[in-house]
């Protein structure tokens, strides 16, 4: 099979747009009239899970990436239903903690739980269905704009060493984002270079990143022994930040350099480059001065 | 691992009430204001899909029995989002196929596609969530009153022989009973007695059963060599029927005797028993005389 954006461009086709509702498919939620409906599934093996991490954060996860998908749209979340696919040897107790773990964070969000399925299967899988109210405007990814800043809410990289399980989704943030005008946004999953690939190809635009800017996690230069090349390359292709990814015209980046650090003084923006029109391309600066990208081993992570 | 049933009424009660919607978790669909909100998953071997059936098939089952759901609340079906868990042997013809299937269904109930999840799975799986428009009223499982007729809307039994793949959801059905005044609802996919202790346990009622009366399909005689006690057997325990299973005043069934000819010439409703007040017991009458209840060798379809 070849990778899992190759085969949901194909199977898009095969969707006529008259039923793709209010958005259409490939952002992080579709829409139907004022609401957001966006789904995604966490399995053991593929998303870290198994029972390496306890059944706490598995359950949290499960909610978490789908509270990360309606803050990328601006949106507001409000409730979700959840199906389980759970192996024999999964103990009753394991299933009680992983709902703990979701509930906890259900009750910090108030979005309900409004039921689900439980069925038997080979390997656990959780597979979470969240609704959510559109924010003032849908932010999409192909909303781009030549000479927009890109701005990232918090550092990156590293995600395997925990903060892929236990990460906050940046709902509020989301939110708040979209009512400043940003003019379009996505979720960190696949990684930042992958990620804004999404956006680029979305908007049909470019962009020029600054290396010296891009906010490196302590985790990736744990990861990394402190190798600089190694911790940016973590920071650029790791998977699973969930930050938030989004670009920003002059004017809503000179007001969210203020509001920002009214709003959420524990955690800066980071602003790492600007959209160009040189469809599809990155470039680089250091210092100001272009230099060559820098070499990565790895594009970033596949789900698939 | 205990049953599913057991299972999801521990797990129903780790969640507050004032988290579990307008409606409450354990009916087909949750409530949040007016909108409804279903899923439910298919999985390879589970739900007998695996390569015996066509892809197109398995398509149309994994949104026909979401649609099923959101029917047996009354409302309407407007949009859905489906992640699939897919195994590395699986071609990308069969995933088009799979595709076809389900948007075929999906144009003929005027549903949107919002998007999704495609993750690599070891077992393929479909889960689809659906949103709905709540009908006139929500329609659930525990507003069956004494005296109430219990309603049917098609034969049953011996869904293996294809019903359970090629079924035709009950929308249109479901949304016209519950504008008729029906009390309380469900679709049959435990099994019709499985399924009726659902709505008796909820409701709080007992039912009396006319043996003469269970509407047996072609396929429950053709399983049962035409074996009377067999084929009875079938109608009253095969699982994915997914025909409406309701309760309705005199007032409303003496309403729906007329009108749903009407509306539905093809196929009648069935009237099988009535309601009353020993709560959780199921007694029989053969010619209106009590006989004892038939002999079953098995109590209903278990998906865990």
């Amino acid at each position: 099979m070849k990778s899992e954006f190759d085969l949901i461009e194909k199977i898009k086709k095969k969707i006529p747009r008259s039923l793709q509702g209010s958005i259409g498919i490939g952002d992080d939620a579709g829409g139907f009239g004022d609401l957001l409906l966006a789904s995604d599934t966490i399995a053991d093996g593929v998303d870290f899970l198994n029972k390496k991490i306890r059944p706490e954060l598995a359950g949290r996860k499960a909610l978490a990436v789908n509270l990360s998908d309606i803050a990328a749209m601006g949106g507001k979340p409000t409730a979700f239903v959840i199906n389980l696919g759970i192996p024999e040897d999964f103990s009753e107790k394991w299933i009680f903690k992983f709902y703990e773990g979701m509930m906890a964070l259900a009750k910090k969000y108030k979005v309900s739980c409004l039921g689900g399925d439980i069925s038997s299967a080979e390997q656990f899988f959780a597979s979470v269905a969240i609704l959510g109210q559109k924010g003032k405007r849908n932010i999409l990814r192909s909303g781009a704009k030549s000479g927009d800043w890109i701005g990232v809410t918090g550092k990156l990289g590293g995600s395997i060493l925990g903060h892929h399980a236990d990460f906050e989704p940046r709902v509020r943030e989301g939110y708040f984002l979209a009512s400043a005008g940003v003019s379009s946004m996505l979720d960190i999953s696949d990684g930042f270079l992958q990620d804004l690939g999404h956006i680029l190809e979305a908007s049909g635009k470019g962009a020029v990143l600054a290396l010296e800017s891009i906010p490196i996690s302590n985790a990736a230069w744990r990861l990394s022994g402190k190798n600089c090349r190694k911790a940016l390359e973590h920071a650029l292709s790791d998977g699973e930040d969930f930050e938030l990814l989004f670009t920003a015209s002059d004017r809503v980046q000179k007001t969210l350099s203020q509001s920002w650090k009214v709003k959420f003084p524990r955690h800066p923006l980071y602003w790492v480059g600007k959209i160009n029109d040189l469809q599809n391309k990155v470039s680089w600066t250091f210092g100001g001065k272009s230099v060559a990208a820098p070499k990565l081993t790895k594009k970033g992570y596949c789900h698939f």
